[in-house]
């Protein structure tokens, strides 16, 4: 949160929105964390707020915006070139001059730090990484699950992820502002690091051998969740240690990522304290 | 579906939202299964789409409004005076002469119906109550997963609840198709119910002396999930025969409401299975 309170008093337009009655799932107007057009998101930066991703209308890019892109990815934003539509559509109507930015609530850390901050504490790091999850009410949930089940830290892939913003940090319950969140060019990349550090790498997969229950996943644990729609992607499945299934009884193929997340955090807590 | 589908040659003005790219939460101008204005609900109601919820502008209600509000509680419905303001925001500002709709995706079923399935299938029964749920997301995700884990059926109240609207059929991957579900007027009521049929019936809460792992689940059961933000309501918890706890290790004091239902579901799964 430092960071963003930071750079609150200049704050680029962005709306939060009100507590509104849920039920129906209706939002309001724009997002908050989204800011639109190119002063808001030159000011954004100037200002020290983290952004996650700049959206540019394709065919747009003029010399402005070429400068503004670089600054951006200077920081460690994804520059995304896209559909003017779909500017339209993030800015609900208002004007965005071809550029949406989405701000992150926090900054990321390194895989470093998350080892780390299991050895400060004295256990077997634990640690969930998300491959490719889109969904922030997806990501938001995992990132609340991994630091209610006592989790070092969470690894999302650069792109194709959604980022931390605000409605992560809602849909988390404040956990993102908690837990070391680390994003990285590479997943398989990762993945390698942590088998170097010594950790195992389960991966939530159908076609998993053994159940959750079955598998020790007493030492230390990287789980990684698979994406929405896709599952696991087919190099990173490659590159986990064991591919863990959850029984399905019903007809339904398959859960909520961020259930299955939690189904095999708390497998983690439950073996680890000793329960059967 | 089927009833679903037979109303659709008369489909009211509903809009299918695009498969838009998500990352960022947005929604479609107007939410599927949202039906507005007079005409629109009347030939709904005439169709025989099920509705689970009528909105009408506060201080609006004339001869016809009255006349469609009893014909929709006739079917079950829940009509609802309002603010004229929630319903422009429904509306995302379309026209809704003081009326809007919510569909519901399929027919709800009696207590009796869910029973009779488990008996159907010879095991003991599972079932899910899900105490004023009222974010769609959730009470599909809970679906999906209660289906996967072989559960029995749903409860969800009649007022303070989501229904089962095309968000939640779309949450629940289909499952709602798959799982009966009873909305009741009063969850005491249905409690005492379900334990007279010689069901227990376990409520998630912080203040549970055991953990799920020591509790035991294999005998006929019934799980109650809480609200978002307020848990168990205090009534629920008072008729609940032992209360479980969930271990938080972390700084955040709940999960949320479709991870801690998938915990407690799988945690059925796993000791009925006799996985330790």
């Amino acid at each position: 949160m430092d960071k963003r309170d930071r750079g609150r008093g200049r704050a680029p337009r962005h709306v939060k929105p009100e507590g509104l009655e849920i039920q129906t799932g209706y939002q309001d107007p724009l997002e908050e964390g989204v800011i639109l057009g190119r002063n808001a998101v030159m000011e954004a930066l100037d200002a020290g707020v983290p952004i996650d991703k700049i959206f540019i209308a394709k065919g747009d890019v003029d010399a402005s915006l070429g400068h503004m892109a670089s600054r951006a990815r200077g920081t460690g934003a994804v520059v995304v070139e896209t559909d003017r539509r779909k500017l339209d559509h993030m800015s609900k109507g208002q004007t965005h001059q071809g550029v949406v930015a989405l701000a992150s609530v926090k900054a990321y850390c390194e895989i470093t730090d998350i080892l780390a901050l299991a050895q400060e504490r004295g256990e077997p790091p634990l640690v969930v990484i998300c491959d490719e999850l889109s969904d922030p009410h997806n990501l938001g949930a995992i990132i609340r699950t991994a630091e209610a089940a006592g989790a070092h830290g969470i690894i999302i892939p650069k792109r194709r992820s959604a980022g931390i913003t605000p409605i992560v940090q809602k849909t988390s319950a404040g956990a993102v502002n908690h837990l070391p969140v680390c994003r990285v060019p590479n997943l398989t990349a990762a993945i390698k690091e942590l088998q170097q550090a010594g950790l195992w790498i389960y991966g939530a997969a159908m076609e998993g051998e053994r159940t959750l229950w079955e598998t020790d996943v007493t030492g230390p644990a990287a789980l990684v969740i698979g994406s929405e729609g896709e599952g696991l992607g087919r190099l990173v499945a490659e590159h986990c240690d064991f591919l863990v299934n959850i029984p399905m009884l019903g007809k339904v193929s398959s859960l909520n990522a961020s259930v299955s997340a939690g189904l095999l955090l708390y497998e983690v807590v439950r073996q680890r304290t000793g329960n059967k």
